[in-house]
């Protein structure tokens, strides 16, 4: 057994014509057109670019329409920015429409969209500090209804709370998050926070997330399923802004959360293409420089490391995503912890992830039927295309399965 | 308010004669006789003096026997052993009578004994390892009953499950405990423990005990609490062989663990008199010496640690117990450890902590009573004995009261 037949599935076909007779001894092309597995990436830049198109913007709507379009040759899942804070800057104002036109947008490319998060010590609404511990509860919980609601059917994936294990200890500003954190305990409140999600949106997949991968994560996740919270996967963050963490801690980290059985999202991975961040910054936010650039050996080394890590984690049976953070260049912290330079110019991590994805783990192959007109196909789960000569049919490939299938 | 007000209660008495009579006008010697805050320390010796004075050993007996005399003079609370492999090295016959002899013993010095521990993957008794799981937990829930029962009245505090946050995930050698709390989760199999010993013993202090003192056994704690699981009290490992803590992580180390409002205890607590052992050393055990010597210097630094840390200790309100692990150098890896040398003699540090309990943290004063007989008493919790003449009585100042008290 291959180290990837969980990423397959095999369809016994029948292929027929039209009028129901077999489609007999005929070379039939079989195109992969979408993966199962969920590539993604965070498309922020979606949003940027329903603004620039909503302001008449042409020129930042032409270059952010030009980064999308390669974002979309690589991925079929995005991260959507919900940061309270930004989201809602002033109480009762939120970034609804560009974020729902984002959404759409995505949705009607065959991108799946992810909200991150519902909520977060981080990037919170200041005007919630007002509020007593009591309100600002309410306020979240209200919060998390009001935006589930308005996106569901568009965006049915949540990061429903993020880094729990530090929130209750987190010290460098006060927030009105941490404070409720403080007063209920992470277990009471991240309960609150799924249990409101998960009322909103029953069939949605809900995730929690940490950048904290030590046994503090796995002993929060004991007490979090102990206590009966809706998680449907553990989202894990991979910031390696000090270096690619190398694939022992790769496995180690994976055999420590595969213990709950429940599927794991790489949800924030970054791998760099410049120096690397001193390994003395605790809080990867303290590392500020005004421009930290990519370098042609360090663009060598993280097609590498991007390599060899997607690979790793496409071989472990439970892990269901892998999201690298930022598209292009000089985001967050301005690292080069892009596929792209901030220019839009593809960097070797863009072609190197395009082959694994749309080569290396893409089933397209030429089978010729039988005299019944029968073909056995094993392929990457997905969706695919049946061509022969003018005739043609789409296959849902997600799992294995016997059929007979009209080409018209 | 002094730092200390939270160990003090105040007792407003009259003092009467035999006959009734006020005892008027007269002084009275105020003597504490014992504290109520726990001062504990490794008292295994004792289980080895009862042992030496059954055999006959009578060397071994007195000079076990000078140890534990030195050692009762500081000390009202005191260790035992409970290690399962060693309690009973063949399934069925165990260490029952020397244990309980040297509780007993203890018992009657007026030493409160704890013991240690119920369940640990560490010193765990080889045979399980031949039960299925099922049979091991069935087992280990047996032992539980076995021994709260019998050694209730005369043990009635135990450190029921050690050094979870590692548990499962403790992977120097094969080992009954870690197999179930892989299978059961952490959360289960202290559930499972704590409930049995708690019904075999209701009115017993149950604690939980670890020498992790990261986040990770904060969220353990929140887990454990949000399941149910009786926990009477935190216990805190504090083995500084590679250097003291120092009041900053002390006072950070009270500040979260805190948050949970229940009674802390600092179970196992070293501080040597010799070269720190190297920071690179992740498990302690893993620091193999034939010897390590006890220096001058290392023995003023001994002493001095301990004043403060005990200081700091002894000023948190919820801290209600802290034991030095060893009483005597060259146990546990040999170290410098103790409050005497191995040969008895006493170091600085013996004579530092005598003075802090039994001085510094002692009301022995002279008190007049006016014409009524009254006398208005503060002085640090315990059993106190009041002298006027020929005349006596005890008091019991564990809380602030009002009593009418005859002297006789």
């Amino acid at each position: 057994m291959s180290a990837l037949s969980h990423r397959k599935a095999t369809a016994n076909l029948r292929l027929v014509n039209a009028d129901g007779t077999p489609l007999a001894n005929s070379p039939v092309t079989v195109k992969q057109t979408s993966h199962q597995f969920l590539f993604g990436c965070g498309a922020f830049d979606s949003v940027a670019l329903m603004r620039a198109k909503e302001s008449g913007n042409e020129e930042t709507a032409t270059f952010l329409q030009n980064r999308m379009e390669k974002w979309m040759k690589l991925f079929n899942y995005g991260t959507l920015p919900f940061y309270w804070g930004r989201y809602e800057p002033t109480e009762g104002q939120t970034m609804e429409a560009p974020t729902m036109a984002a959404a759409k947008w995505l949705k009607d490319h065959g991108v799946t969209a992810k909200g991150h998060p519902l909520c977060w010590h981080t990037a919170c609404a200041d005007w919630l500090m007002q509020y007593s511990n009591e309100e600002i509860l309410k306020k979240q919980l209200r919060r998390i209804d009001r935006d589930v609601t308005a996106f569901k059917g568009v965006i049915d994936m949540w990061d429903v709370i993020n880094e729990v294990v530090i929130m209750p200890n987190f010290d460098k500003y006060d927030n009105a998050i941490t404070r409720i954190c403080q007063e209920m305990g992470r277990i009471k409140l991240v309960k609150a926070v799924f249990d409101e999600a998960k009322a909103m949106n029953p069939d949605a997949t809900l995730l929690i997330n940490d950048f904290n991968t030590s046994v503090a994560y796995e002993i929060l996740l004991d007490g979090l399923l102990e206590a009966g919270v809706p998680i449907s996967a553990i989202g894990i963050q991979s910031h390696q802004h000090q270096g690619y963490w190398g694939a022992e801690k790769l496995h180690d980290v994976l055999r420590r959360f595969s213990r709950f059985g429940l599927p794991i999202h790489f949800t924030e991975n970054t791998l760099i293409s410049g120096e690397i961040m001193p390994a003395h910054i605790v809080d990867l936010n303290d590392f500020q420089v005004d421009s930290w650039p990519s370098t042609p050996e360090g663009e060598a080394r993280q097609a590498a490391e991007i390599s060899e890590m997607y690979t790793i984690l496409f071989e472990h049976p439970l892990v269901q995503a892998i999201t690298t953070w930022d598209f292009t260049d000089d985001c967050w912290l301005h690292a080069p912890s892009g596929f792209l330079h901030a220019d839009n110019t593809e960097k070797p991590s863009y072609h190197a992830l395009r082959k694994l994805i749309h080569e290396d783990w893409s089933t397209n192959v030429t089978l010729q039927t039988d005299e019944n007109g029968r073909i056995n196909l094993e392929g990457f789960q997905g969706n695919y295309e049946l061509c022969c000569g003018t005739l043609s049919a789409k296959l849902d490939l997600t799992a294995d399965r016997s059929a007979t299938l009209t080409l018209s």
